[in-house]
């Protein structure tokens, strides 16, 4: 497809999908490696093809790996493979990201719990009922964002600076960070969104700004590293990002380069915002020092820049933002902000000792 | 030269080096837009030649720009053009690199302060002189900034976070920044340099690491934004950064990603050190403020990535680093800490109400 934006019209190629035979049982991916010069799809017919497709990133994002995840059980189940096997390559494709070991134990509970002959549809209903609720938290992340933003950022016309991608491409609905942004320009609110490019992989260069312009938002991409410069300039009103998981203490582990712009955040009195589902939240892991950050080979470093043969990188894909840098964390169930482990749980549903906002 | 190191054994190719007749006489620049794939010599017969070779940045870096100043006005004083004309190109072709208008300063004083049949001659001497001053500079701040590093960090090995290049490419000897790790390395004090790749033009990929490999350093290359995680694991023990003008008041402004690792080093409790000569301080700006950061063209962003079409880009080349987030500043003179207005015009003699350290 010569023309990135040929069908913006028709609104963007889904992240990921189903089909049924006489196509599938496969699961369809699109290609994030290769947006978006080209929207190119991925026919996932097995597991292992789908692993190495979450692991090179063509699909990626906390709660589309989650989809993906459950989706992976459904076609194991759907073509006889073993399905504890499957879930077990799959809840270990990628480290840090929670939502995919969520997404695989939705679908492998449904499985077990129904009988052979309807375990496969069973895993695929609730792979399915997981896409639904996923779209519908994008809805509620994005009305509850918007809210905190109009306190915010009394007088709207918001500066947003974004890192990474968090837009459709990572979600059954709008996405989560994005989506927050997305509502906010469809109001007419959106003054203008600071796009990271988000090295090493350049997610912001390459699907933010794909999914910014597809929705003619006025945007501007900058280096990582530019960003310093913007809030010096008074240039942004607050940051929002996703999440890949955050633990019990509200400790947030997102793309590398969050937490700079949290401290930056901090230091410039700019609200530091997390929008992520509370399927993100992982109350079995207690605080940030607990979350296994992904490290990446060196090469997605070096590959770029014409370094000295042997250079060595240091390349972890996320790092952790504490809680006490972080304003809000937006969830479809509502917001937590002061950040605490009792306002986190309470919003997800834990115990409810805790009033939301 | 197809094996980047093969002149290792001999040392580097200068930056830049005056060619008499019958080669010249000609200005030659070694062309760092190509390292370390390619050691490829430009050579400049002409005032535009070096004006087009500073803006594209084959030549680059603070006090190297002050030698090519000079030696461009020498350069056309013994080709015989306008010298006013030529300083006036050359002094403006980036605006925020003060020792650019410096080095031309000095040498059409020394061009109009000699007779007529002497004044080219005058100009190449006054360059010359510079560049012997420069390179003394250098030695001096390695000898301080040894110091300095000794006693903010007992104990030794060192684990040193630099940004962009300040090593013996931009200077006429060993470097600032990276002249004061070369001497901790020398004598055996270095643990790890840690080499931030410098977006958008990856000086710190391409340049640092080529330095660093030639020296035989332990190095390890990093995506700027990846700096946030090596303060958080404690494994910085001090950054050291090079300057591109330096206000009245100590403002800094150097290579865009500086301020970001300011703002975090502070929030870390890390050393934050400048490492320039007193050429690079400006008594005539007063403030941050007051210094001029040139924008670059957005395609030194988007071209890496493959953005949508029409995306727009922020570029500031520099960002400007407040004197109360700076440690110390280490000049050839001696160190300035802590910084202030006073402190810093005594260490470039224009006092001596402030004593030295």
């Amino acid at each position: 497809m010569g023309d990135q934006f040929a069908q913006s019209e028709l609104g963007m190629v889904p992240a990921l999908r189903w089909e049924e035979p006489p196509e599938g049982p496969v699961l369809v991916l699109l290609d994030q490696t290769r947006l978006p010069q080209e929207e190119v799809e991925l026919v996932c017919t097995d597991v292992q093809a789908l692993v190495a497709a979450i692991r090179a990133l063509a699909v990626r994002g906390a709660p589309v790996l989650g989809l993906a995840g459950a989706y992976g059980i459904a076609l194991a189940a759907a073509r006889g493979y073993d399905v504890l096997e499957a879930a077990d390559l799959l809840a270990h494709a990628r480290p840090t990201a929670v939502n995919l070991a969520y997404g695989v134990r939705r679908a492998v509970a449904a499985y077990e719990q129904a009988s052979p002959d309807q375990a496969a549809a069973a895993a695929l209903a609730e792979a399915r009922a997981l896409h639904a609720q996923d779209a519908a938290a994008s809805t509620a992340m994005a009305e509850y964002g918007g809210r905190l933003l109009a306190e915010l950022v009394p007088g709207g016309g918001y500066r947003i600076l974004t890192h990474c991608n968090t837009g459709a491409l990572v979600s059954g609905g709008e996405g989560t960070a994005l989506g927050v942004v997305m509502a906010a320009h469809r109001v007419g609110e959106l003054r203008r969104l600071w796009v990271d490019e988000t090295r090493p992989l350049l997610q912001g260069a390459r699907l933010t700004a794909y999914e910014a312009a597809r929705a003619g938002m006025p945007y501007t991409l900058l280096v990582d590293s530019a960003a310093g410069s913007l809030f010096t300039a008074g240039e942004v009103d607050a940051v929002l990002i996703g999440a890949d998981r955050i633990a019990a203490d509200g400790s947030t582990a997102n793309k590398v380069g969050s937490y700079p712009l949290a401290v930056l955040a901090r230091y410039h009195h700019v609200p530091f915002v997390v929008v992520a589902p509370t399927t993100t939240v992982d109350l079995g892991t207690p605080d940030g020092a607990s979350i296994e950050v992904e490290q990446r080979a060196g090469s997605e470093v070096t590959d770029l820049a014409p370094s000295p043969l042997g250079t060595q990188a240091y390349n972890p894909a996320f790092d952790v933002t504490p809680p006490e840098l972080i304003t809000a964390i937006v969830t479809e169930n509502g917001v937590v902000s002061p950040v605490t482990a009792e306002s986190l749980a309470a919003v997800c549903g834990q115990t409810t000792g805790q009033p939301l906002a």
